[in-house]
């Protein structure tokens, strides 16, 4: 059972892996949005090249693990989040490509003035998805209930946006193509926090056992082994 | 192994009911909105209880079965595939929550010119599912094929809403807050498309062993034992 452990231990380090890149592509999208620049849109869709090789390659060793060793109940946890949360990270993946190729649209285009709190809202969802890999790590429920707090913020964040650039576009019509860009940027961040807290709830799960989606936690709560 | 094969039934069977809501849930929001029905948005709201119930049932199950029965290979691939498919359902159905949340709002307010193609994007949509899941059931390697084109389909109608939404948006700004409600049910069809074709995925790597995501198709052919 020592190499299962070391596998395991592989297993998270390519997790972690992944993440550092996944952060490195929401970081590169938003400045590629915010900067006009185009180097570090090419370094984002280089980054997913990179990002869905690993998540292919996760997924291969977790189905592995499990099917050779056969682990019980916490590892099995482990295994099993360690597929959900491979799947997250992809995901995040596909939408700094999606927030880059808007980028790459609207420097096309003269800037419009409201980058409403987007380098804000970025920051917020960076900092979800490293904490949300770090609760993995260290297996910290804190950490990852934290992770649910910060999404609150920047849904919050997210409505701000969507007023002012509904007034934006009301007030002058020339911008509006350039406004629903900047829209589904504020959209894809809002959906990239999402995962992180889809993230945060498998560790949840991993460390407590209990089950935080859907508000679910007062059910389960009730069950005494799973 | 008779109990096993019974609880993999199982299990299909299930899955097979989640996709059932899910499908009438899709079906219940584009009629809120196109018909302006708050009893439609009233049931869809109830079958999203219902999906996350049975998302969290199905988990269960799928866990506990590859916990005590450490199957290999081929009904390996079944339970991972049906924990991701699981997923991927699940999330229709937030999103079905999604187009009944805007829909709501639109009630509110008088009704704007462009449908858009969304009935027909819709019913794009609703077929999808189906396909993905009795491809799953009947392991029809055909059919999964057939959602991955349905998808292209999909993306070329979001693309042309889109057109026609910014130009009404220009032409009149008093529309706006409504078209940019419409932009987002369009856009929340489109991913329902791609969960869809997720699981298309999902059972092509089922019936076939391959993995066809980021075309890592060719790669994989290489690859002769997984």
């Amino acid at each position: 059972m020592v190499h299962f452990r070391e596998e395991l231990d592989e297993l998270q380090k390519r997790l972690l892996e992944m993440a550092g890149l996944v952060e490195a592509a929401i970081h590169g999208s938003v400045l590629a949005f915010v900067d006009r620049d185009e180097q570090q849109a090419k370094e984002v869709l280089w980054k997913e090249a990179q990002i869905n090789q690993r998540d292919i390659e996760i997924d291969e060793l977790a189905t592995r693990l499990l099917a050779l060793y056969q682990p019980m109940a916490r590892d099995m946890r482990f295994l099993t989040a360690a597929i959900k949360i491979n799947g997250d990270l992809e995901r995040m993946g596909d939408l700094a490509v999606n927030i880059t190729e808007r980028a790459l649209s609207l420097m096309r285009e003269a800037p419009i003035r409201p980058l409403v709190d987007i380098p804000r809202m970025a920051a917020l969802a960076e900092a979800m998805v490293h904490k949300s890999i770090d609760a993995m790590v260290s297996r910290d429920e804190q950490l990852a209930r934290s992770v649910l707090t910060s999404d609150d913020e920047v849904d919050s964040l997210q409505e701000a946006a969507y007023k002012e650039l509904v007034e934006f576009m009301q007030g002058e019509s020339t911008t509006v193509p350039r406004a629903v860009d900047v829209m589904f940027i504020v959209h894809d961040l809002e959906r990239i926090a999402d995962h992180a807290t889809n993230i945060a709830e498998d560790v949840l799960f991993l460390v407590k056992g209990i089950d935080v989606r859907h508000h679910a936690e007062v059910r389960q709560e009730h069950i005494t082994q799973r």
